[in-house]
C-alpha cells in the first residue's frame, strides 16, 4: 500500500427535504450569494422557486450565473469571476450536477487569483485563495459535490482539462435523492457510467497488496450496478435513487483510492471524445472503458480476473484466465446496453475519420499502462464496432 | 436508507515515517501541548523520545499527562483538565491507542466546561467549545482517532460510558504502520476483534435497503480478516499491518454507517464485562457477539444468512437457513480463535456469579433488537462455556 493523505471537509445533508436546512448552512458565511445553475430543469421542478424563496425569506442577497451546460465552458467561468467581484461575492451555491459545480469551483478559484483561471488547468499556477462553495445536487455522477477536482472545456480548440486542489471541495451538499426523480433514464444512466468508471480508474491500479480499497471498490460497484436495474424499473424508487446517489460521492471523494496509484487514461481518452463531438461523458465511458479493458488486460490479469470474479460474478474454472477476463468485461457491455448506453462509438454515429487526432492530442496517459498515442488511436479503433 | 449528515475533518497522514510530520501539523496551532500517553511502550520503542525531540526542536513547548491505562480512568481526566488549565494548554496531543485518544477527548471536552467533565457522559451536558487534538496512533483498534466517541469509566461503580460530538474528531492522525510492529499479537487480535465489531454493531440493522454500507461493511470485514492472518504469519508485513490499521479507522469514522439505524448492544454489553473484570475490551466482544448473533438472529434470518454468505463465505444450499446462520457465527468463532481470542467467558475465568448484576446494570440496549437486563442475561449464559 502507497503512503497517503486524506481529508475530506464536505458536510453531506442526505435525505428527503434536506434542501430545506439551506438558509441555515449559508447563514454562518454572512455573505452575498452567487446562484449557479444549469438551465431550464430546476426551473420546471420548482426547485429554483424553492430555493429563491429560502434566500429572501431569510434575507440572504444573490446574484445569479446560469445556462451552464455540459462539459461546462470557460466563457461562463470567466462570467461567474466578473460577477463575483463587481458584485463583491463571498459564497457560491451550485445548484445542479457536475458541470454546474466544476463551474462554481472554477469561478471560486479565478476570483482571487491575478492571472488567467485558466492558467490553473495549464499548470502554470496553484491556488492560493478560493471563496466557500455549496452545492445542492440534482444529478448524481460527477462526484464533484465532495471531490475536490473539475474539469472545464476551453472553446478555442476544445481543451477539456481538469485541475484539483483540496480546498475546492465544497463546504457542504445537499443530497436529496428525491430530487433525482425527475431526471430522464438516459441521463441517469449516463451518471451511472460516470460513477463507476470513477471507481474502475482506481481499481485497475500496479500498486500491490491494496485489500481495503479493492474491496470497497468492489462493494460500490456491485451496489451501483444492482440498484441501476432497480431505478430502470422504477424510477420514483426512493431507495435505488439514494444509494446511486450515495455511491456516486463516495465513488469520487478520493477516500477508495487512498494508498494506490489511479490510472484515469479512460478519462483522458473520453475527453477527447467529448470534446470533439459533445456527446454525454458518461456515454463516452461506456464506449471508451470496454476498450481499454481489452487493451490493457495483459498488464496485470490477475486483476482482470478478480474484477470479473468479485464483480460480475464470473465463475470460470480457474484454468480459464483469458475466458474469465472476456467474460468479465463482456458482462459490464452487457451492463451498460441494459441501462441504454452506447459500447461503441458507431452506434453514436462516429466514424474513424478523427480518430488519428483525438489520439495525438489525448497525449500520453494512463498509468496502469502509459498509453502513447499510438495505444490511444488503437483503444478508438477497438471502439469503433 | 434513512437520512443522514455526515461530516468528518479529520486529516490522515498515513504510511512510512508520517510521523516525522508532527512538528508541521502542530505548528500552525502556536500553543503549548498536552502530551498524553500511557506507559513503558512508546518510551521502549523509541517513539517517546523521537517525538519530545521533534517538539523541542521546534521550539513547541508542552506538557505530559501520562500512565494512561486500558479502559481508562475519569481521575486521569480530572488530571488533564487541571493540567490544562494551569499550563494554559491550547492543544492536545495524543500518541497511543484508543485509550490514549479517548484520554485526551475527556480533558478536550472537559477543559472548557465549568461543570464536571462526566456530565456529558450522563447526558446532563452538551459540548459548547474544545481544545483541538491530535493523533499519533501506535494501536490500530478503537477508530478513536478519527471518531467523535470516546469511552472513559469511572472509578467509583465502575461505570463505562461514552459520549461522542463530532467536534472531538481530531484535527489529524499519524497513522504508520511501522509503529504497530512491536505490538504483542494479542493486543493485536483484540484490536482486530474491536474494530470488527465497530463494523457488525453497523452491520446487524433493520434499516431496509442499505446495499452500499452493507457492501462496504462486508468489503471491510472480509479485508480484516484475511489481512489478520497475514500479521499472525508475519508481525512485520507492512502492507497487511497498513490494511489493519487503514480498516480501522474507517470501521468507526461513521461512514459505513450512515442510513442505518445501528446496534451497540455487544458493546454496552461488553463493557460491563470489561469493567468488572477489567479484561481487555477486544477479548470482551470475541466472547459476546458470538453469544449476541446466536440470541437475536431470529429477528432478521435474511441479514444473517447474508453475513454467512458474503463475509463467511457459507455456500449452502438456500434451504439450509438456519444451518447457514449457524454456520457463519461458528465461522466466525473460528476466526477468533485462529487469532488467539477467546469465545467463552469460561476461556477467561469468568463464572457466572456476577451475570445476573452485570446484566442488570447494562440496562437496556440495543436497537436491531431492543435488549432487556433477561435478554443481556441469556447472551452472558450463552457466552459462558
Amino acid at each position: 500500500m502507497n503512503d497517503f493523505v486524506f481529508q475530506n471537509k464536505t458536510k453531506i445533508i442526505f435525505g428527503k427535504d434536506s434542501e430545506e436546512r439551506l438558509a441555515s448552512l449559508l447563514t454562518p458565511y454572512n455573505s452575498r450569494v452567487l446562484l449557479v445553475y444549469g438551465g431550464g430543469s430546476i426551473k420546471e421542478s420548482g426547485l429554483y422557486d424553492k430555493i429563491v424563496s429560502m434566500l429572501n425569506d431569510n434575507g440572504i442577497k444573490f446574484s445569479e450565473l446560469s445556462g451552464i451546460i455540459p462539459n461546462p465552458r470557460l466563457r461562463k467561468v470567466y462570467e461567474g469571476i466578473e460577477l463575483c467581484r463587481s458584485e463583491n461575492i463571498g459564497f457560491i451555491l451550485a445548484v445542479g450536477g457536475g458541470s454546474v459545480i466544476d463551474t462554481a469551483k472554477a469561478v471560486s478559484a479565478g476570483v482571487r487569483y491575478d492571472g488567467d483561471v485558466w492558467d490553473f488547468f495549464e499548470g502554470k499556477a496553484e491556488l492560493q485563495a478560493c471563496l466557500p462553495i455549496g452545492v445542492v445536487l440534482t444529478i448524481p455522477a460527477a462526484g464533484s459535490e465532495s471531490s475536490p477536482s473539475l474539469v472545464i472545456t476551453k472553446e478555442e480548440g476544445l481543451l477539456k482539462r481538469d485541475y484539483s486542489h483540496n480546498e475546492l471541495r465544497p463546504q457542504f451538499a445537499i443530497m436529496n435523492p428525491e430530487l433525482t426523480y425527475s431526471l430522464p433514464f438516459y441521463q441517469t444512466a449516463c451518471g451511472i457510467s460516470d460513477m463507476l468508471a470513477h471507481i474502475m480508474e482506481r481499481y485497475f491500479t500496479k500498486t500491490e497488496h491494496v485489500d481495503v480499497s479493492d474491496r470497497l471498490c468492489e462493494g460500490l460497484m456491485r451496489a451501483i450496478i444492482s440498484n441501476a436495474k432497480l431505478v430502470k424499473q422504477n424510477p420514483d424508487d426512493y431507495n435505488a435513487r439514494a444509494e446511486i446517489m450515495w455511491a456516486g460521492t463516495l465513488a469520487h471523494n478520493d477516500l477508495i483510492g487512498m494508498g494506490r496509484e489511479t490510472d484515469w487514461a479512460s478519462h483522458a481518452i473520453e475527453h477527447e471524445l467529448s470534446a470533439v463531438y459533445d456527446i454525454a461523458h458518461g456515454a463516452g465511458l461506456s464506449i471508451i472503458f470496454p476498450a481499454w479493458m481489452k487493451h490493457v488486460y495483459r498488464e496485470d490479469e490477475e486483476r482482470f480476473v478478480q474484477f470479473a470474479q468479485r464483480v460480475m460474478d464470473v465463475e470460470f474454472p480457474n484454468s480459464m484466465v483469458y475466458e474469465t477476463i472476456m467474460e468479465g468485461i463482456s458482462r459490464l457491455e452487457n451492463f451498460y446496453t441494459c441501462i441504454g448506453l452506447p459500447t461503441r462509438l458507431s452506434a453514436v454515429g462516429i466514424d474513424s475519420s478523427r480518430l488519428e487526432e483525438m489520439a495525438k492530442k489525448a497525449n500520453s496517459c494512463g498509468r496502469f499502462k502509459r498509453l502513447d498515442a499510438s495505444d490511444i488511436y488503437k483503444i478508438y479503433r477497438l471502439a469503433l464496432e
